[in-house]
């Protein structure tokens, strides 16, 4: 491709938007199922109940440290799929491109997300692209819409019950404030790094303990979210112990400099489990063993009351309210 | 909903998004499958082969006449699955917003959505929405990835020889020229609508025909674009007819007061089809008993050139080149 930028023609179905497709995509995304000329992807028979899952991203930058917003796709989708009980199989994608973007940024970030399909052994089997005019795209936008493959049906959060205990596979809000500042608009700079991952190793390790009833991947809204979204479907109490919650000191100083609570903040890379009181060590054992595992830890349990609850180590209580305001927009 | 416009707080993963999910999304895209409270689908079993597509769609305006950005969604789906031989099960629906939208609007864009699904045997089984901020969105934006199950494997592009005939269902352009009125910004105001519709009824009626050897349906560059394709991938030559090619007198009009050639333009409900010609009245015949066939044309036919060519009624011929200009963006 001779052109350094995208421009309008490179989506409109004709030579450049076939050279875009061909020589950026298809060229990093290469596998025996992509084929560009077809307008649906023929794949192999899928044993068992298929499970399907979709996400759009938007995160600004579209490049943080620890990932871009390519391999943010793939793991959002992969991680979706993996806390469901999946095993991720097939991927789709749209990107919606805004006139001017940089192409070699646009190559890092399809090569980006090639890499960590790769690493979670799905491939990309179909996928088209639009092209935004300047000043409607925000840059870069994906969509993917996983497949995969159901590998246990013991998972449901009807069997979540007051005693069971809450995990989180390692520190939370890591890639909310990694991103935060990559946008440098707080003046501020630091060491830390997205959590962006598949969180297969981890889903893997623990997936067949009997008394695990649900996984959640942390991510928009963050732990305090997935905690109300349990309490509003099971109407059960959540209670968390602040103490025994892993946060990174970066992630602390920043949340304190900001304002920002980092259980409200995306995690790209966590899983929340709730077990069974016979089998919490276990779960905690095997994540240990895990390199993603090693910060894991049981951080509270479900009870009889009607609320999400932090007992801090003073012996206060504080709610976790369900979010309202908006803490930080385009954050995945 | 108390709101009546898009906020970022609807996209946070908090309070106003679950409601916007709930009351709105989940209100019209009601079935089994779908669990608002799951990170993953659980589907049937898909018996045999899957088949699987995706598509963005950022037509703007949101509204025009014969549809909007939610049916064509649908429709873009189903039909990328129909005339790649797959009967379309299950869909799954990304809605970037932009801050500001109207609700009022959003939501007869996903009730429109929701009905194209419906009238199409499809089930919406996952979804995702995103909020941008305002300027950087463009007013809606969808991506759509759809998964069917193959119903025939004799289509194949490689099948297709020298004196192949080809063919199309209905109209072309309809599409691309009611977009481009509906944007007033031309100061032409018309009758014409889009042609957007499912062409399942179409695809079926002709899916069992043996010479049938392809079929694509003509959205994005139209129908000299889906030819060029063709000719990529073959490396034989089209001829096609120019009087054959059924052309509405309005989309010819606007076409010649404003300098588009109707053959680049859009169809959302059209199918092109390649067939051996003992099988190509039998397509003919079969489309024409559909009430979306009514116009259905033998158009021209494949030949040993190494071009695509249109032949005009007084004995010319133009080459149709691939599109390299964009003629219109966001028409899809």
């Amino acid at each position: 491709m001779q052109d350094t930028h995208i421009s309008l023609a490179h989506g409109n179905g004709g030579r450049y938007m076939r050279e875009l497709i061909e020589q950026l995509f298809a060229r990093h995304l290469d596998n025996p199922l992509l084929n560009t000329q077809l307008d649906a992807a023929r794949l192999p028979v899928i044993e068992g109940v298929p499970m399907m899952t979709t996400d759009g991203f938007t995160v600004q930058p579209l490049e943080f440290p620890g990932g871009n917003i390519g391999s943010l796709a793939i793991h959002g989708t992969v991680n979706d799929l993996a806390v469901a009980g999946a095993q991720p199989l097939y991927i789709t994608l749209n990107a919606f491109i805004e006139e001017g973007l940089e192409i070699a940024l646009l190559d890092r970030i399809i090569a980006s997300l090639a890499k960590a399909a790769e690493e979670a052994g799905v491939a990309v089997v179909a996928g088209d692209t639009k092209v935004l005019r300047q000043g409607e795209g925000g840059g870069l936008y994906l969509a993917t819409t996983g497949i995969g493959q159901q590998i246990t049906d013991h998972l449901d959060m009807q069997k979540i019950k007051p005693g069971d205990q809450i995990l989180v596979s390692g520190p939370v809000g890591d890639h909310g404030t990694a991103v935060m500042l990559a946008r440098e608009q707080f003046g501020l700079r630091g060491n830390l790094i997205s959590d962006s991952a598949s969180v297969l190793p981890l889903t893997r390790a623990v997936i067949n303990i009997p008394g695990l009833s649900f996984m959640r991947d942390p991510t928009r809204g963050g732990l305090a979210s997935v905690m109300n979204e349990v309490h509003q479907a099971t109407k059960l109490g959540i209670s968390l112990q602040q103490e025994y919650i892993p946060i990174n000191d970066a992630v602390n100083t920043v949340c304190e400099m900001l304002g920002y609570d980092p259980l409200y903040l995306a995690c790209e890379g966590r899983v929340v489990a709730i077990v069974d009181p016979s089998d919490a060590t276990q779960v905690l054992h095997a994540w240990k063993q895990q390199a993603a595992g090693q910060q894991a830890a049981i951080i509270g349990q479900i009870t009889q009351q009607n609320y999400v609850s932090l007992k801090t180590p003073l012996g206060g209580e504080r709610i976790l309210e369900e979010l309202e305001d908006d803490p930080l927009p385009r954050i995945c």
